[in-house]
């Protein structure tokens, strides 16, 4: 059985799929999505997911939609980067989907892939406020432990981290975070770590802005 | 043992973590947050949640902080609002997590709670524009099955619900969405079910806006 995971390499929320199967040991293809010329806007596209999001795992008998629940799915089915706690891990990992890649997400999105004339100072203000109060509890957990979930990596490092190694400017500057910069250093040496644009095929150099 | 669920009315965070406990027949009780006041940024809370959110759940044997933690817990302990396929109630949960509760807690937040002369139009159109595109995957859904995972309730419902009962206005009007509006009722129609502001202490009557 081969395993395909619906994706594009700008995608943070698929690359936190794509690095927890990596790092769990499981094979997977990508299946390149042309987000930025409205793929997953389609109708073919909503039929395999209403969401109308990547990433979306599709194997012989497995079909799952949401970056946790194919995080949750490849730990649990490999017994990797669950930690001690399962539900320290998943913790983190609904913080990262709530607070910190719902924020770093849309303000990357804004900053570099939107067309200018389109972009808000005040939304990116917004976004930018909502961003650093979630990397400074970030922050405060790195300091005491070297992994959020406490001595062991975990799914939620793998969510939290989704958004943190791209290039494009969204307002974090690694030299600001230093618990965070040490930890994306830990999480970057782990066997099998790669980056988002080695990963998963589409990079912003492949195109121009959004129109 | 007595669970006690720090929390507050207005947050509908806390509120999928209050209906997924009573629905899954736990006893519990509130522990007030006076959230409004600041309580969620003493040292003494971040103690108790590095992230600085409700809910938090506590008992004798459990520290369960994100609600879809304490909504998973409640529900693999009980083994109920799980569904035939867990992946697809935390799909919904998730989806939530990331595109419903983001937009509609911020929105409503921004619309109601904040101080007139804080408020941006700008940052209002845009979290509008994103909880509508998000309420729309879920019309979709629920135009084809009862509930969002299928054919029965999952937390994947009561995490998707969380904002939804809320009388004060974010741009949500059930008449528009026909599908979502004929969910609620099924949800609120199920025994136990009661309104955030009745199950929870606090509600905005009980102050003044955010200076």
């Amino acid at each position: 059985m081969t395993l395909h995971l619906h994706c594009f390499g700008e995608s943070g929320n698929a690359y936190k799929a794509a690095l927890t199967l990596t790092l769990c040991g499981i094979d997977w293809e990508p299946v390149f999505v042309d987000f930025f010329h409205g793929a997953t806007r389609t109708p073919e596209f909503r039929a395999l997911n209403v969401m109308g999001e990547v990433p979306v795992l599709v194997g012989d008998d497995v079909k799952l939609t949401q970056s946790g629940t194919i995080q949750l799915w490849a730990a649990e089915r490999t017994g990797r980067l669950l930690g001690p706690s399962r539900a320290e891990a998943l913790r983190w990992l609904l913080f990262d989907n709530h607070k910190v890649s719902s924020q770093a997400g849309a303000l990357r999105f804004h900053m570099n892939f939107l067309a200018p004339e389109k972009r808000s100072p005040q939304v990116m203000d917004w976004l930018s406020g909502r961003l650093r109060a979630a990397l400074q509890s970030m922050e405060a957990q790195l300091g005491q432990t070297p992994w959020l979930a406490g001595e062991e990596v975990t799914i939620g490092d793998i969510a939290c981290c989704g958004y943190l190694y791209y290039p494009e400017p969204f307002g974090f500057d690694r030299a600001e975070w230093p618990a965070i910069d040490a930890w994306l250093d830990r999480i970057s040496a782990l066997p099998g770590w790669r980056h988002p644009y080695d990963m998963m095929p589409g990079r912003p150099s492949d195109r121009a802005t959004i129109s």
